[in-house]
């Protein structure tokens, strides 16, 4: 059999850590170089700061130009920051190493609205270099946005689409659980919002212009709301901390987008504890109306780490340049042997 | 602005038809030729034949050259019969005519396993012409093929997958009524098998093979069962009779997929009358599970000419080839000016 398909890890975060994890786990697939430029993590065996019973042989570098130079690699993991801004230069890098990139840069995932320029940068690099680039992850990436626009495929016309994304936090790891607020006073909520030390989610305005984009849709109106405090109402017990009634249970980020002055997408991220019945719910207004719902919801670190892993081989097999997941071949698991998935 | 997309449509009976209709109604769309060798609509105004108010200018032909010769068009929207080896020749016409094919034949959704030999010569053809296959429809095609794969992208494993289209057949057009044997008695419903009148659901099998091709499954038997007969257990009043206690409502068509000796595939197939909850359902037994529920189901009719429709750009744009759902880029609707999804 052909050799295995070797990656490259960039950035050995929660996220970062969690894929190399899975991809340890995979067939047909190795990790051949880590970069991460935490001091606690560069020297050591990637397995020691995955928390693994072996070492790897892999040993987590700060020096990119290094590890590309060493490691041979037909991709790159890329998980350092959510924004664009922040990690072009690290995209570039990998492009310029020749390597594919995969990337849960949340503002990567359709990056043309925001960030048109770097967009065109990243496309044209990508091109003269003859590597793909894409942006995924659960959230933007998959769950509102690539996932609505494959429902919409059995409609002859679309009205509108709303997307919710009901989350119990208290069910995720306690990080997330912190991130969402829960257990603050209402006060404190709105100060780490001025703050930005709660920010809700990240890339709902990314979803919304994939969708539309995927829908030949010209907007005339985007908008992200700050994130609202949900307050308890009674005492909930969450693995974080006891809320009490009056304080933060978590929150919702909302964004919607208006064409013809009629709101035209709603995505809707709520996240807080005491949620009794988890979703995902997609309600397409059209001809037909479609209304599904995944009961219990995907979740969202497994997620994240599945797709991401899983657009791999699809990168692989994709023409050179900047793609979004609508534009790539339908998405799908990689439950065998990694090499099934690559053509020739 | 750039001329109109121009399609051939191939067959103009229940579903060309209602395809041509909605053609009709798409801004950026036009239908030049129709091909249809039904001698009560040779000669006749396609408007005639749809039922139109108003002539079209367009002709129904039976003379397939003729058409290909004299209306200029990029795709071929082909609708004459659910069995490649019937329809193979026509597609061979179309690829040879050096336009894209957009067929619903049942067996082309996912050719490899059934019809090997056709498909390689689909293929190689497509490629010689430079032109793009691909078979679809709302199912095969979407519900029970495309749309679970893209379920399982936020999955680390897959164990197994079922899907179940559960319709109020009494919902649906007269003859679909007549197709699952609404108010047989059951003996002459195992008569209406037995002679092929009743045939249940086309392209079960094609199904599970895209979505075993798609997970990179090797099966080691796939199976497809006889439709058995729903019968009534009360009187049910529908639009094509009244059915008494113990006469036929429906039918199942069931079919299944087993790997290493364990079923990982089940395909259910259940139209009836009386069915309270209509729904399209699919559950994947993985990492995470999946439950997935489409309320209300999807509308057959008008799922399979959208999903046609739909993919006339996705064509356009492809490679030379033939190509299923799962290959092309993530299916989607294409409610505005269909030029507008034309990539230059």
């Amino acid at each position: 059999m052909e050799d295995k398909i070797k990656v490259i890890i960039y950035g050995l975060g929660v996220i970062g850590g969690n894929i190399a994890k899975a991809i340890l786990e995979k067939k047909g697939i190795e990790i051949t170089g880590v970069i991460d430029i935490d001091p606690q993590k560069v020297g050591k065996d990637m397995g020691e700061i995955l928390g693994l019973p072996e070492k790897t042989g892999v040993i987590v570098s700060n020096n990119s130009k290094e590890v590309f130079e060493n490691s041979s690699a037909i991709a790159v993991i890329h998980t350092t920051s959510s924004y664009l801004p922040q990690v072009f230069e690290q995209i570039k890098e990998c492009i310029e190493a020749r390597r594919n990139v995969i990337s849960t840069c949340e503002e990567l995932s359709f990056p043309y609205k925001r960030h048109t320029e770097l967009a065109d940068k990243i496309d044209t690099l990508a091109r003269n270099y003859g590597v793909t680039v894409v942006g995924t992850g659960i959230n933007p990436g998959y769950l509102m946005d690539t996932l609505p626009l494959v429902l919409t495929a059995p409609c002859l016309d679309v009205k509108s689409i709303k997307v919710t994304r009901m989350m119990n936090s208290a069910k995720r790891r306690i990080p997330f659980q912190k991130k969402v607020g829960t257990g603050l006073t209402p006060e404190e909520f709105r100060k780490c919002i001025e703050e930005k030390r709660i920010t809700g989610h990240v890339g709902l305005l990314e979803s919304i212009n994939m969708i539309a984009s995927g829908l030949g849709w010209e907007l005339d109106e985007t908008k992200e709301l700050p994130p609202e405090p949900v307050i308890a109402e009674k005492e909930i017990e969450t693995p974080l901390c006891k809320v009490e009634p009056g304080k933060v249970l978590g929150l919702k980020s909302i964004a919607f987008a208006k064409m013809n002055g009629k709101e035209v997408i709603s995505l809707n991220f709520i996240a807080h504890a005491g949620v009794e019945e988890e979703y995902d719910e997609i309600i397409i207004e059209g001809n037909p109306n479609i209304h599904q719902k995944i009961l219990g919801g995907v979740h969202g670190d497994i997620g994240t780490v599945a797709v991401t892993i899983n657009t791999i081989p699809k990168v692989i097999n994709a023409s050179p340049g900047l793609f979004t997941m609508k534009d790539l071949p339908v998405p799908s698991a990689t439950p065998m042997d990694m090499r099934v998935y690559i053509k020739k």
